[in-house]
């Protein structure tokens, strides 16, 4: 007897190892937009949580950014059905928010923080253990060079992990003409993802989803004409080094500003402590402190982590730094203190 | 009285503060390929170093690759003495070398290779306490992507070092513009760097330097009109983070391999000490010990340093992992050892 096409057998293979640790009769849902990849997972933990004696349900995201949405949406919770999916949930979300629009990281950072917020509430609604989200290596690749043309650094260039929290990524090592393979095998018809498309509903917006959609038609093909095809799964590689290094470089940096705390409110640093670390450390926990002050995260921009960098390395007597949120940070008498906005910081420096 | 053009006193105060712990007197020399880049760096240094009574020679390494090579050297040597450079140094290099041809990096590494030979023996051959390199901002962006895109993780991310050893790179903050227009101001002509151009020396040899022709001319190009001219610096800044990064997680990697060794001949490690340690830091240590024990960081891939971590964390009584260099690792009695080529392993394993 013949095995399933090459792509449909990695498919499953991947479903399976991705939910290795779960015991049977745990419940899953599938987060299925409609596109091949989510529409390929759809069918591969369907077919594997059958042998595996796992619930596997779905979850269809409607974010009402685009004309049609709510068709598209049906139609793919019609096709996870007919996958025997179940249960099978549509949640239609408000991305837009009330006037304040979609805030500071744009509507497609709303959006996706909508998603994530009904997919958790999804999985809670029915008690499963596990999210399946369709991300392929491909979506690795763009999200890299994406990141990376930012020049945000190693913690926003690290790879999305197969497994984090709720959230789970089997297709993280799957191409995405693999995941159309197995949709063709399977006689599925994907929906083109309107979310990814360069024409896509937030492109009006700020050009956030057309600055992805210029990677993934123009750029990244760009870049395989001038390097060749191993590029792809050579930005995914090196995104995965970035992650564990990230992991371990983070989890030092907070260790140093733990150490560096003298008081909590207002956050106060011995700054001899942290000048004293490594460059690479010490840069982190200044963010991270920043953050911890009350400084947004999308706001927060090298030009800022310079300014406290000075503070503590290069401190000539300069005045207080003037961080987004309001936050403001001062050195006096060896120590580093961050006001959050509205808290008087008192007068004179060092 | 008006002051320089801007990008005049941008690469002069560039070359100001790369050289500025160099007492009166010092002896520098500039590596001038005839290109805008070393063009522009000659005539800032030759400015600064008559005002800062540094003596600022030239060094021009004729490759040999490309026909009338010996002309654009000619040309680029006489170009520095115009500048008032002395003295000015002409260094032919044979890249070619013997029938072995150009080793395992490719004709762009061995030209690489001999001009830095060149170089050290140059600075040596004058009493120079530094030589400067011509690399701008854009180098660095192309550098990294061309790196990023061979999954070669940080280490090889990592930006060109602003000062490494005799090597300073005054110019890794000016965008290659700007030695253009530093050209124009001082009525110099660049000629077209042969080795950078698509249609280079080594083009036919084995397209390394078509790569990265093709990632300046085509990969580069076409991230920019996707994401925008910040993409560059963007793309600078990271390796400068990665850098940073780098140098940590390779100092603390060199720590747990130190305390890691068993024996030195032939180079013993404690599988346990390994096992233990972060992810991050292993990989780098394994990859390091395969160096130490004769393996060609060329030819070190990501399949040999998976089998060598399978080795310490995934051991299930597998044999010998065969590594480039004829270098065999093999897990004995919780220990890994790593024999170079010719070293007899012994019998039996764990």
């Amino acid at each position: 007897m013949a095995g399933p096409p090459p792509d449909v057998a990695a498919a499953r293979s991947a479903v399976r190892t991705v939910l290795g640790d779960l015991p049977p009769g745990a419940r899953v849902l599938v987060a299925c937009s409609g596109g091949a990849d989510s529409l390929a997972l759809a069918a591969a933990t369907a077919f594997v949580a059958a042998r595996e004696g796992w619930q596997a349900g779905a979850v269809v995201v409607d974010h009402k950014l685009a004309p049609g949405s709510g068709e598209v949406a049906a139609r793919a919770a019609a096709q996870c059905r007919d996958l025997g999916l179940d249960p099978v949930l549509v949640r239609a979300v408000d991305v837009r928010g009330g006037p304040g629009g979609t805030g500071a990281g744009g509507p497609e950072a709303a959006a996706r923080s909508a998603r994530y917020d009904a997919l958790a509430e999804a999985a809670t609604a029915v008690g499963a253990a596990a999210v399946l989200l369709g991300h392929t290596l491909d979506d690795q690749a763009e999200t890299v060079l994406l990141r990376l043309a930012r020049g945000s650094g190693i913690r926003s260039l690290a790879a999305m992990a197969p497994v984090r929290g709720l959230l789970r990524r089997p297709f993280l090592g799957l191409r995405r003409e693999q995941t159309e393979a197995v949709c063709r095998a399977a006689g599925l018809e994907p929906a083109r993802d309107p979310g990814n498309a360069a024409d896509g509903p937030w492109r009006a917006a700020d050009g956030s989803a057309l600055r992805r959609a210029a990677v993934r038609e123009r750029a990244l093909p760009a870049l395989v004409a001038a390097l060749g095809p191993g590029v792809v799964p050579a930005l995914a590689r090196t995104a995965e080094q970035l992650r564990r290094d990230g992991d371990l470089l983070d989890a030092q940096a907070g260790a140093l500003l733990d150490g560096a705390v003298v008081a909590a409110a207002p956050l106060t640093l011995d700054a001899a402590t942290l000048a004293a670390a490594h460059p690479a450390l010490r840069s982190r926990a200044l963010r991270t402190a920043a953050l911890r002050a009350g400084a947004p995260p999308g706001a927060l921009a090298a030009v800022h982590l310079d300014a406290l960098e000075a503070l503590v390395t290069g401190f000539h007597g300069q005045g207080a730094v003037q961080l987004p949120g309001g936050v403001e940070a001062r050195r006096r008498c060896g120590r580093l203190a961050l006001h959050p906005a509205g808290t008087p910081p008192g007068g004179g420096t060092e």
